[in-house]
């Protein structure tokens, strides 16, 4: 079954080649997950850049960020008891973990949306501080008037929490500090505030009861949130049957507000769904997709650095399109439009 | 090697048999953690009871809270090929998880700090909603001025998180949800705000990177919160090897907040530890207990439904003497005196 997704027919629209690495000691091992978002008239996305260092004979290197966002390498003697090597994605020295590869976000801009390039006067995002010295990823971009909210992955050796940085012009950056405590990730500000409320999705993950579900925050302010609820659920034997979480901020319809999210199964195949939530109470769902509206299908969606995954967390919103960035296998950007009508048909509405 | 702690000669000050079962289809498994404060010049404990079915032949039996906080029992068919009940803790049905025993909040008051029993005007608490459909257990009472805030760990198929009601007079509550997202435990809001913040301690479990240490956050309204800063991990070799949570509120000293934690070791011995924080700054810690100051040592310690378990989340403080209640091998209640300057002095301070 064909899902409903129109892709860009010149998918993917970026790969690992198209760009350079943050510094001569790295390698680009993948591109993911963009966050999106129009400033001075221009399409911008914020990709996840996931490098690894070049390595030396006879070293195990691995990169982590300092307190200046700087790149550090620290060096492994490969034969050192200390030393466990064999995840080729996590490391472990005498009890710490260490990830081989670190991410930052690359800021790209475009005039048409397809042909995006780098703008010297707006620089990457990298880690900074002790709770992002393994990096910072998947950032979703949630604009509330004139201001951007950056909710991302923070990554160290405290666990993967969510942080968020707040800014204006893309050069000055307030940072906010981490809002949800590990393990938290796929987080997604809604760019409207609700009875005088704001409103975020989040996913915790829960290593006993519970699961990897999408959850509802409120707040104040952004930066301090509470009253949590659990909004959707896994589902055995669906596409969403082992992990899900939220992509982009939801969309405002009529009919509620919409949001698109990633369904994952014990395989590890990533789909999207859509769900509808209550316009004044969206802790109250109104329907949510049965079977996937975007699946792994092309070429590119299905082989690369870890094949069958679609995941979006940035998107523009033009009249009834959805013009949706995504990363596809972990490795790639593509470009695919929805319309809105047609997602909400599929939810019975 | 003796611990630092003075124990009541006539410990334990509880056990199941002293208490009755919430109901009679239901009958107390173990007395667990109370929670400690002081209210109308008497000493109160807001014990926790775990109970389980009284089981009927061919039937397995879970018990679980309605929205009205009462007890409903589900029956299943022990043969029923959907049901797996080889853990005696948790059973699984189609995929969801019961657990077998579910804990409420008994409330005990007492004249000398010794002789503890029921008073009618002031009844126990249960769970009530989706989120605590399994149980409340482990509550913090942190007391602001003249209102009580009640951190205690919400339990249900959505995960374990930390709830908050607040009260002035035990009779009246305010429920203000969940506060932390799953999976957490082990909240403890400071009894002073700082710098006009409310700060609480609070223990996130990452399944991935991190582990099961303890955080701090802060707050402007006791509801909502972020800033989320680890202040302590586990320690290779140490008594808190595995796992650690806070007690109770820190006690303000002349040195720092001085925060009695339960830790864990990989073989589930928990013992207690001392930490101390920065006054204005409560995310600097300025020293950690090497040793524990309080370890399983005498018969009801050892021994019981889980056994070499000391586990404290409430005490009094009065003057330098720390008057602290306990759960012991997750069965019964103990009472312990630490001296302050004794605790401080193993700090180096």
């Amino acid at each position: 079954m064909r899902d409903i997704a129109t892709r860009y027919k010149e998918n993917p629209l970026l790969s690992p080649k198209d760009l350079n690495a943050s510094d001569e000691s790295m390698i680009i091992e993948c591109l993911l997950n963009p966050g999106v978002f129009k400033f001075k008239g221009k399409t911008w996305l914020l990709v996840r850049v996931a490098e690894r260092t070049l390595q030396k004979e006879d070293v195990l290197s691995v990169p982590i960020y300092n307190e200046d966002g700087k790149v550090k390498i620290l060096n492994f003697d490969p034969k050192d008891s200390k030393l466990d090597a064999s995840d080729s994605r996590v490391i472990n020295y005498d009890g710490v973990d260490y990830l081989t590869t670190i991410s930052h976000l690359r800021l790209l801009c475009s005039d048409d949306g397809i042909n995006f390039y780098e703008n010297d006067e707006y620089p990457s995002l990298f880690g900074e501080g002790e709770y992002e010295s393994y990096g910072i990823e998947d950032c979703r971009v949630s604009q509330i008037e004139d201001t951007y909210y950056l909710t991302y992955t923070m990554v160290s050796s405290n666990g993967v929490g969510v942080g968020l940085r707040i800014t204006k012009d893309w050069k000055k950056f307030e940072k906010k500090g981490m809002i949800f405590s590990p393990h938290n990730k796929d987080c997604a500000i809604f760019e409207e505030k609700i009875d005088d409320k704001y409103y975020a999705l989040h996913r915790p993950s829960s290593p006993e009861l519970g699961g990897n579900y999408i959850w509802l925050a409120e707040s104040f302010d952004g930066v301090h949130w509470g009253n949590h609820k659990c909004i959707a659920k896994t589902r055995k034997g669906k596409f969403d049957s082992k992990r899900l979480g939220a992509g982009a901020a939801p969309i405002k319809t009529d009919k509620g507000w919409l949001e698109i999210y990633h369904g994952a199964t014990e395989k590890h195949r990533y789909c999207l769904g859509a769900i509808l939530l209550d316009l004044e109470d969206p802790s109250i769902v109104i329907a949510r997709s049965e079977e996937p509206i975007m699946e792994p299908q092309e070429a590119f969606e299905l082989t690369g650095f870890f094949g069958e995954v679609i995941f979006t967390n940035g998107h523009l919103v033009k009249g009834d399109q959805i013009q949706m960035y995504y990363g596809a296998a972990d490795e790639f950007v593509g470009l695919a439009t929805f319309s809105i009508k047609q997602i909400l048909k599929t939810l019975g509405q």
